[in-house]
């Protein structure tokens, strides 16, 4: 053990870290081989088990670079029960993989205390995860994140290519800022390119850059999944990587295109200082960023005012940003609107 | 899109990718929002999920020195499944996690096959899995892979701490090498206190040190699964980091200790070479390294004769290492009987 933690890697540290997170999570059976999920299925004729895994990419490199680490683990749930969302599901539970060059107590406890708290925003439960120290694979004290959640629908409930009609309405809900995407580009553009701090703060924005970065991802499981059970939304995309485009487009089937209307709905400062700082053309940011949408949803025309009433009851900003067209699989953005 | 790529992120790369492993894999629902897996429940009457999540630590910067990816992606698996086999659960589906700097897609797709023959091997079903490209995380070709593995047991057939009995013999199933456990001891021991190349053999190894070092985990599901089904087996210990003591441990209730009879089993020639090259102690070797044996089985003392042959005849080595004593949760390796 000794040659062990001189060739970098502390075996008590990390039981350490396991102590603390059972109490973080009032889970006390974190720890052994595997983590124990009971499935109660009397609501389920034809269970299907729908899992996702993601990272938080490059923002990792912002809560770094700001030494604020309590909100990543927010966004690293919140990309993961997402997806597992999109599909139809229900989130049951989440498991998650931290990998560090040096074991810091201190910092690993901010981080997984945002995985406690997404987990608990996604009516979710912690049932595992793995901290590796690996000496001279991270340095620069990077470390890097993965999550892992699974969820469960019912078969018939699954939110298909099926679903979407003709005429169906688009409700974008807002997004909370950038969220886990496009921060490659903006590192580029604010630190790069240009020589901003994080304690500066941009034109539109009403706070400083690092804590408007590092605004955490939004989980929309509280607010949406109601809605899904009730059968009152046709599909679901979450908007991340790619945008709009790559992301409307999943859920369309071959007959229907999505036409948004730009102006309807409305654009985070953040991405237009970004747009203006980095001299980006609109193509640009509409595939990277989410342009202020976090997730959208397509819902039958009739059942449009209710999905809209109850999601704003539940604290989302919802507006109607589009609609289903007959068409080709093309997501379009009509800026004539605005 | 062009500023995204300019920065270091190429998404038409990763969506290359993405069909790559879809024809890999033979799973041509990769790439939805999420994984799906119907469960089929008619043989549970109270299913529970089991999870793992996992890494192989520093022996990812093995590979990446040796420049072998083909097989990093089978250690990521076994790391997750045997996990989950030794809570007596059968592995039903994984989903990984890549974050690289630059994406290379050879590389991704080397690592990736590792990851589908290991799902194979476990007899999964590879449902999903993330690439993050994430320019200035991962410096000199490193990258970091995180697994994912869903299990399922009935409730009743859980191995717990209630099955273990005093007088039960403990089988020792062969390791292949050093599996993914102590590599930041490896390393140290061979590439910093001395100046060994990946192209030496170390002298009882019977191949270079790039093969020995990245000899793939051994995962044992389709061996051990069956036994686990019938029932023969009272308790699994997948011997990882801490090596027996931390993992055998792990598997005692309060009145029991396990006793094994050191020189009952063989270690790999590996372990004491560098055992001898990095004048480690014994308790050293112990605490870090597997000693040889990939998953300890605890089974009663009737059954054990039985249990040892269908390993065997499953192709596993198999020696009788040890046996419960009453006791205290002790890990005792008796050296005496060399």
């Amino acid at each position: 053990m000794d040659a062990y933690k001189k060739a970098g890697v502390d075996i008590n540290a990390g039981y350490k870290l396991v102590d603390d997170i059972k109490n973080l999570s009032n889970n006390k059976d974190l720890g052994s081989f595997g983590g124990l999920f009971p499935l109660s299925l009397g609501a389920y004729k034809n269970p299907v088990l729908v899992s996702g895994t993601d990272g938080v990419g490059t923002k990792l490199l912002i809560a770094i670079k700001a030494n604020l680490h309590k909100t990543i683990g927010i966004d690293l749930v919140a990309m993961c029960v997402n997806d597992v969302l999109a599909q139809g599901a229900k989130p049951l539970f989440f498991l998650d993989y931290l990998g560090v060059g040096h074991l810091d107590n201190e910092k690993a406890k901010d981080i997984l205390a945002g995985v406690v708290e997404g987990v608990s925003q996604a009516q979710a439960k912690l049932v595992g995860g793995e901290t590796a120290e690996m000496p001279d694979m991270y340095t620069h004290g990077h470390y890097d994140l993965a999550g892992f959640a699974v969820g469960i629908a019912d078969q018939a409930k699954l939110l298909s290519k099926a679903n979407p009609r003709e005429g169906d309405v688009l409700l974008g809900l807002a997004s909370n800022g950038l969220h886990s995407n496009g921060f490659s580009l903006v590192r580029d553009i604010l630190f790069k390119q240009n020589t901003y701090s994080l304690n500066d703060r941009l034109a539109g924005c009403n706070r400083d850059l690092k804590d408007e970065l590092l605004r955490p991802t939004k989980i929309y499981v509280k607010s949406v999944l109601p809605l899904v059970e009730q059968g009152t939304v046709a599909s679901i995309a979450h908007i991340t990587g790619g945008g709009l485009p790559e992301n409307v487009t999943r859920i369309l089937p071959d007959n229907l295109s999505a036409v948004f209307d730009y102006g309807s709905w409305q654009v985070p400062a953040i991405m237009k200082d970004l747009q203006k700082i980095g001299h980006l053309s609109f193509d640009d940011l509409l595939h990277t960023f989410n342009l202020g949408l976090g997730m959208v949803l397509a819902v039958h025309s009739g059942d449009a005012d209710e999905v809209q009433s109850q999601l704003q009851a539940a604290g989302e900003i919802v507006s109607r940003v589009g609609r289903l067209t007959s068409g080709d699989k093309q997501v379009i953005i009509r800026k004539d609107q605005q």
